[in-house]
């Protein structure tokens, strides 16, 4: 079987790289950048393009069997300076794939949503997927307006389409941009001898999972015969002030200086509490994280320090 | 009190004028043509261009105090085949014009949504406003995205929203293109002693609401100060098949000749029954339609005759 993995340079498509390999599968990569951290992996094509660009993704498709979509122009902190690009970028851009997807028969697709923002602020704890759709920054907008896409296309057309409604991941390969995820930031600025900046007073509560635990539910997505969204997280919520204290536990056991945190303040979209109910990946694919916090934390910060 | 109203010479606008002008309003209509069945109406100032026109667009916003905004570039039943248009047509321009709202301070809109798309098939009856939104038409999908936006700019920015999630409006005025409002397209056939098309059975039933009635609905959401989704429909339930028996009645009544439907085969997006619960609208904005189905079929039959 082979998997169309748009978005596979990224931090989380490297490890789906990885899952992918190791149950057998062939992989043809289409990102617009190799990835930041590895060597092109042996026996992976790779395609280099842009997700607008049509005819190269249309190319792209030719004998493949299923689509793991993993690509976003944009992230949740910055899509609100400039919606138009997020909705030209990744609304425009799924749209014409679903439809070169109908004009091939291309039938299987894995999307990348978003735990964190479609939902909006939550009604209930731990949020479920048929909480309702409440987005309150562009980024969950158009991740909410791609899904209905995805609905209709699998209504109307047949195709059969799961979307992972993805928490925060963290792990090894995780980028220090400082816009996305948080445990890599802080790692980063950590193994820079700078101090972690915290948004508020550190209670905001979000759910973190481990990249690898993502990228294996990604694989059984791809290989499953069900459809519709399903909630990707640990089940488990964890303040910024508990992950800033884990990060200093285990820096300090192997070592290091002490993490001094930098308190900024609040933002206005980030809601207090969001933790996902992963009951339906649990029972209907057949998944469960299974690496903890502290540990995948310490193995974060290892793969860092041999970095920097 | 000076409203820019956007979409203002189609037919729902034209009633929206008259509401206006009958409660003093000062009014600039902004649109891509002229009214199809009224010379312009005396007092009220008239701006040709397309809403994805920006600077126009953003001159029309001069001196204006709330935003009336009815424009659609595409409609229920063709958007599907091209989504693209539907998302810049529609969305994009949507985007804009709340960012220039931001930038020049107005706080006020009213925006005309969908009652009978974005809750897709429904799932109570009649279907209040907390009904899940799972639209499976481009349609449905874009004005979702667009409250979501409106929602976003309310939360952030303090933007005071009035989302009327429409149903089947219908009466004078109505045009004759045979996409669009079932009501208008029977009239204007059985004016020209043609057949009426009734997809499927004749099962289907929808919710009807007299454009003036509809019209009102805006004029009060302008002058409200609530910020939210109002379902704007009749709160009843009509047949397909009971349209064409009264509209039957109605003309034979007048001494014209029978009315001969004409079966075709269901169309897939068309979900058997879509009736909004007004509620809301009846408590928060002390609204309530008052034209009764056969009297404004009626009505809408004579002004049909005059024009043919």
């Amino acid at each position: 079987m082979k998997i169309l993995l748009i978005g596979g340079c990224g931090f989380i498509g490297s490890h789906v790289v990885d899952s992918l390999l190791a149950q057998g599968f062939q992989i043809r990569v289409y990102d617009r950048r190799p990835e930041l951290f590895r060597e092109p992996v042996p026996g992976v094509e790779y395609v280099s393009g842009d997700i607008g660009d049509i005819s190269l993704v249309y190319e792209a498709m030719s004998g493949v069997d299923a689509i793991i979509h993993l690509a976003s122009t944009t992230v949740p902190a910055t899509s609100n300076l400039d919606p138009v690009a997020d909705i030209t970028g990744n609304l425009v851009s799924m749209v014409r794939l679903l439809e070169m997807m109908r004009a091939t028969g291309l039938k299987k697709i894995v999307y990348l949503s978003s735990g964190g923002t479609v939902y909006g602020p939550p009604e209930t704890d731990p949020v479920a997927e048929s909480h309702p759709l409440r987005p309150i920054s562009s980024y969950g907008i158009v991740k909410v307006a791609i899904e209905n896409y995805l609905h209709m296309e699998h209504k109307l057309h047949g195709v059969q389409h799961v979307i992972l409604r993805a928490s925060n991941p963290y792990g090894p390969r995780q980028g220090h941009t400082g816009i996305q995820g948080i445990i890599g930031t802080h790692l980063w600025r950590v193994a820079r001898g700078e101090p972690v900046e915290v948004w508020g007073d550190g209670s905001v509560v979000r759910d973190f999972i481990h990249v690898r635990d993502l990228a294996d539910l990604c694989v059984r997505a791809v290989q499953s015969d069900v459809a519709g969204c399903y909630n990707a997280g640990s089940g488990s919520g964890t303040s910024v002030a508990e992950i800033v204290a884990s990060i200093d536990r285990i820096v300090q056991a192997r070592g290091g200086a002490p993490v001094r945190p930098l308190y900024k303040p609040g933002r206005n979209f980030d809601v207090p509490r969001v933790v996902l109910d992963i009951t339906r990946a649990r029972t209907e694919l057949g998944w469960a994280p299974r690496i903890g916090l502290d540990e995948g934390i310490a193995e974060s910060w290892d793969w860092v320090r041999s970095r920097s």
